[in-house]
């Protein structure tokens, strides 16, 4: 048999006993051992760390939450889910779950109130002007595509970014929060506890886990369920080599240690179904500080490829998985802001002719890629990508130049989107859609809302909402 | 339990007992069947058609065999193990298995010696002027993008595509003669037979299957070994719509009625892993006949996206993965062949302005990309997209026009490429790498040799290749 499943027969007695077993403790975990234990379900939560926060703790701290929160409400912004739910559907990729989808959007304003409550403080202020996390303890924030083509004129836009109430980096702070309300539950918390295996009746039932602890093993009992909040497979080079190559291009890969797939790879011997699991979530900061959103972003053959003001997540996935992670942001003297851009330009030139030769472009590509920009933009237009009037200007000041956006330079895989197929209650699915008994996941061991095209804050957002519904379905709420 | 698995303790007893139980007679099958049985293994086929020889016997029939078979010596072309290798692995997608690919590369010309003594006759002829199947009864012609950049600087180019003889379509006589020696062969078929659970042993181990004959259910023991060759999933809608959702959009789907990914969903229950499941290939047939390679692609936003003369599965998934489905071939009046075209054009124009505002591309767009090309073309040059300088001239004689190659009207999914994790030897792989216990998979059911990027044959030759692999190795040999 797998050694990522046991059967029954073969544990003599159980170490540990509990309702709920929960493998993993960042968001997800936290979020599932709150509402599992809070229901009444003796919790057991393992994470294979020294103390919870998982991936969670070195994010940007960014929930994608929307449809009127008190947060928007007091910042002053009309939001509904409705629109957040079509601004989702046509922005998390190719085929989003929509039923997902619409329980998220209808359930976010609640989601806020529980975040809330937990403790995560918010500075009920907007700052506008970036995307993502803010440099000041402001609340509020756009974190996706939401006021670009196409999504503006699919839906209207409201910055659906929550960040909790920090200088720099929301994570840490959110996931102090979050871990200090499960030391205050009824769960139990096991550090240094590494799920090693599935223990798993011959019809299907998982009835626990083994565990290993210091190099000793242990079994664990889950008389209602065990919950896989295990996180994505990012740091895993084998399971990126398979499934998601193009990831494994990129020079930096954000993640914590546990990022290997350890979850997905239990519940996939169990029986499960994946999903999505060539997706990853890619981002391309080239457009930080927005002055240079007046730049153009080009290829390997010298053309434009989207609109440079949409959000860097879909930049990135576009460069990457469209143009084999080959990409360069020409300015010209006038966009050029050396003094807020940390990098250094990887050519200069004095005509785009020169430019182009020094980039190894293909002779005259850049120019006809240029000229034609420029001819739309004396009258502020993008017919061919739609950028927003207001980051349209001729690029006719020598000297030209370009940053480095390749995939040697610039883009990080941020996190896999891929993972097990599961219901809006969090059941684990096998491939004819029926649940696995007594298997839950949620967060980035489960396939999420964006299965493509990020928004930031979403991977947060999912694994809290899916989180809480696994651990209250798990508890036998 | 899932519906796909069985507990064994359910079964009351076996309707049919066999050493070895072949799940599919395509391809992969029947190499499968005969090896098996040829080894001495009992060996029971089940089909759930009324015959066999499923969506093989509805393919052109091309196998893609090399590195110097006796077809390739006959006809007079020089071929090796290494550069068919070298070809094959910057050309089958973004990570294609290596060590299969050694193999499948070094036994290539002894798999060309089998299907000929299995009874299929090849015309020791070559013919060059189409890429895949041609319009004569010649074996021998090229079925990739071996002459095309970037291949044709990789490795040597040499025609693989290996056809049976017959004029039109060579699948049908493939399978003809492949289940007339499965006939002659010790294996028993049986038809009509749809195989719906494997029973599964709680430590693991597959130890048969249910199948279902006119509504009746028969429990079905395999002595040594399950194999699946049930084929892809391109027919299962819900599948395609949570693996590959782009190949739902294409118009036509080429397969048999079988292909609904029943088997993967089978093995997956079982616990085993999958790989690829977002791949399909996709067609564009667009620059047949050849003198229409020398018009240009365009997409959306008026640009070239890549060679016009590469292999038409390659044009298919660039322009539906990369440019979401929309493409146009622009030609001039001397590239326009009508009498041998059968479609008519999209859009005509006088000029180049004129076409580009009937096919509602953004303006100047398509008279730039035109522009540079012909540029170029004056001087039999394609420094963009590198394209042959046999194809290259200049596009200046009006009236231009356009055919439509978009996925509502030209691209077709011929067939998904990922399925099933096995290893060379055909065993199914669980998450951890370890096969599960008498489970073989191969053919279209398991992720062959092409992960992306397509080449005529590959899909007919690993499908041969690792069935009669499979075969002998659940046979015990």
């Amino acid at each position: 048999m797998s050694k990522l499943t046991r059967d029954p027969k073969t544990i003599t007695r159980w170490d540990t006993e509990a309702d709920v077993v929960v493998v993993g403790l960042g968001i997800a975990g936290a979020a599932a051992a709150l509402e599992a234990s809070r229901a009444g379900a003796e919790t057991v939560v393992l994470e294979r760390a020294g103390g919870g926060g998982g991936t969670s703790s070195m994010s940007g701290g960014v929930l994608y939450l929307g449809g009127g929160t008190a947060l928007q409400k007091a910042c002053g912004f009309e939001d509904s889910a409705e629109e957040m739910f079509k601004y989702l559907m046509a922005a998390c990729g190719p085929s989003p779950d929509e039923a997902k989808m619409r329980l998220y959007c209808d359930g976010s304003v609640e989601l806020y109130d529980w975040i809330v409550a937990q403790g995560v403080p918010f500075k009920e202020t907007h700052y506008l002007g970036c995307s993502g996390e803010p440099p000041t303890d402001d609340g509020l924030v756009f974190s996706g595509s939401e006021r670009h083509h196409p999504f503006c004129d699919i839906a209207v836009p409201a910055p659906r970014g929550h960040v909790p109430k920090i200088e720099h980096q929301g994570g840490p702070l959110l996931m102090q929060k979050l871990c200090e309300a499960v030391d205050a539950s009824p769960a139990e918390v096991h550090t240094n506890t590494r799920c090693t295996a599935l223990v798993q009746e011959a019809d299907g039932h998982v009835i626990g886990v083994l565990a290993e602890h210091f190099g000793q093993e242990t079994a664990i009992r889950a008389r209602r369920g065990v919950i896989l909040t295990t996180g994505g497979f990012v740091l895993n080079d084998e399971m990126m080599r398979q499934h998601a190559p193009g990831g494994l291009k990129c020079s930096v890969r954000v993640a914590a240690e546990g990022d290997d797939g350890s979850g997905i790879r239990l519940g996939v011997a169990a029986g499960a179904a994946t999903l999505h699991m060539d997706a990853v979530s890619i981002s391309l900061p080239a457009t930080q500080p927005w002055g240079l959103k007046r730049g153009i972003l080009v290829n390997a053959q010298g053309q434009r490829f989207i609109n440079e003001d949409t959000y860097y997540g879909r930049l990135g996935e576009w460069a990457l998985f469209h143009h084999e992670g080959r990409a360069w942001l020409v300015v010209d003297d006038e966009v050029f802001e050396k003094p807020d851009y940390p990098r250094e330009l990887a050519a200069v030139g004095e005509t785009p002719a020169e430019l182009e030769a020094e980039l190894g472009l293909p002779p005259g590509s850049l120019e006809a890629t240029l000229a034609l920009y420029n001819r739309h933009a004396e009258k502020r237009e993008d017919p061919v990508f739609h950028k927003l009037p207001e980051y349209v200007k001729p690029l006719t000041k020598p000297p030209f130049g370009a940053f480095d956006c390749t995939v040697e330079d610039s883009l990080y895989a941020a996190f896999t989107l891929g993972g097990l197929h599961t219901d809006p209650d969090g059941h684990v699915l096998d491939p004819a859609g029926d649940p696995i008994p007594g298997l839950f996941g949620a967060g980035r061991a489960t396939s999420g809302l964006s299965v493509g095209s990020y928004s930031s804050g979403l991977s947060l957002g999912d694994g809290a909402f899916f989180g809480r519904r696994a651990g209250r379905c798990a508890a036998g709420r």
